[in-house]
């Protein structure tokens, strides 16, 4: 009908979870808000995918050259926890618990998708090691196959280091989560690192 | 984390349907994204809602004066069809039944939501009935308090071109719908309004 609205529709429906019923919905509700308010939206992505920048440390998101979270002084500088994404660390930093640095792979070895240990910062990672206080390495990546096969990959790189420490996070069936719901593999290996519960006394 | 994130989330959930967590789903996806590829979505959506424009004779979305519609001449000039939203126009548009010109009327009269006869294009749908040639003018809004007064004003403000007849599009239990999960109005009004079977002879 129009092709500034076919255009935008068809943009808008390659981001994911959007289709073009979504798209042509969010396109009209745009048609009804103030043209400042929509540009405003265009601009902060823009500046945003334009102007982002990765820590020189942990290659988390960074509006500087180093993230806050390797900038702020009072984390412990002893631990790196190791995720894929950026939004590994927003999860965890949410729970409040973890007080180390984080290192962001950038993904997983994943033949499949042409991903190879070169395409990840794992050498970043090494050279931190090197240079810094460094004890402890905690890896906490996904339970797949490609994330497994990273797992291994950087345990083996990491043995030039003696003296780190390298575990990865724990396995079990989620707070909230019902035994019913929960894979064989979970269950099994949640059985057999079964804790001991602490007696009165 | 990042203020250049902070406000691509901010920004995008003032979307409908999208909440801050599809917001940062749908940047840190962009993240992955060509540079390119989101700066054309952003290109596309800006170049939409500040260049589009109305059609001067039924204020349908139009890329230039008159909207592809009302250029059509293979159309039937005779019958306008008045809707509310330009997405309604899509809708029957896409039924490929209707064969003559729409009158898009931008809302509906709401006193709630400060939405007067004078914010609706209701002076053009009769100006176009002064000048054109239209003998029937169907009108097809919602079947709300607001928009039966929408209704009830257009007719009489119609009412100074007698020879213009005054349609509703008719109301009752959809294809595929059940009567036990109709609404008691709608069900009152398909008996009302029964269509005889034509039988064979």
């Amino acid at each position: 009908m129009s092709k500034l609205l076919d255009d935008a529709v068809n943009e808008l429906s390659k981001l994911p979870s959007i289709g073009r019923r979504t798209a042509l919905r969010l396109s009209l509700h745009m048609l009804r808000m103030d043209v400042q308010q929509v540009n405003m939206i265009t601009e902060s992505i823009g500046k945003f995918r334009n102007n982002i920048r990765y820590c020189s440390c942990c290659n988390n998101l960074s509006d500087n050259e180093l993230c806050p979270i390797c900038e702020d002084l009072s984390r412990d500088r002893s631990i790196v926890c190791v995720v894929e994404h950026i939004g590994d660390v927003m999860s965890i930093e949410k729970t409040n618990q973890y007080k180390g640095l984080y290192h962001v792979l950038g993904g997983v070895i994943s033949p499949m998708h042409g991903t190879g240990p070169s395409d990840l910062k794992v050498d970043l990672l090494l050279s931190n090691a090197q240079k810094n206080e460094i004890q402890e390495v905690i890896l906490a990546l996904s339970t797949t196959i490609e994330g497994e096969t990273t797992q291994f990959y950087i345990t083996r790189r990491l043995e030039e280091f003696p003296d780190i420490k390298i575990s990865t996070i724990a396995r079990g069936i989620g707070f909230g989560d019902e035994l019913e719901f929960s894979d064989e593999l979970t269950i099994a290996h949640a059985i057999h690192n079964r804790t001991k519960i602490a007696k009165y006394e």
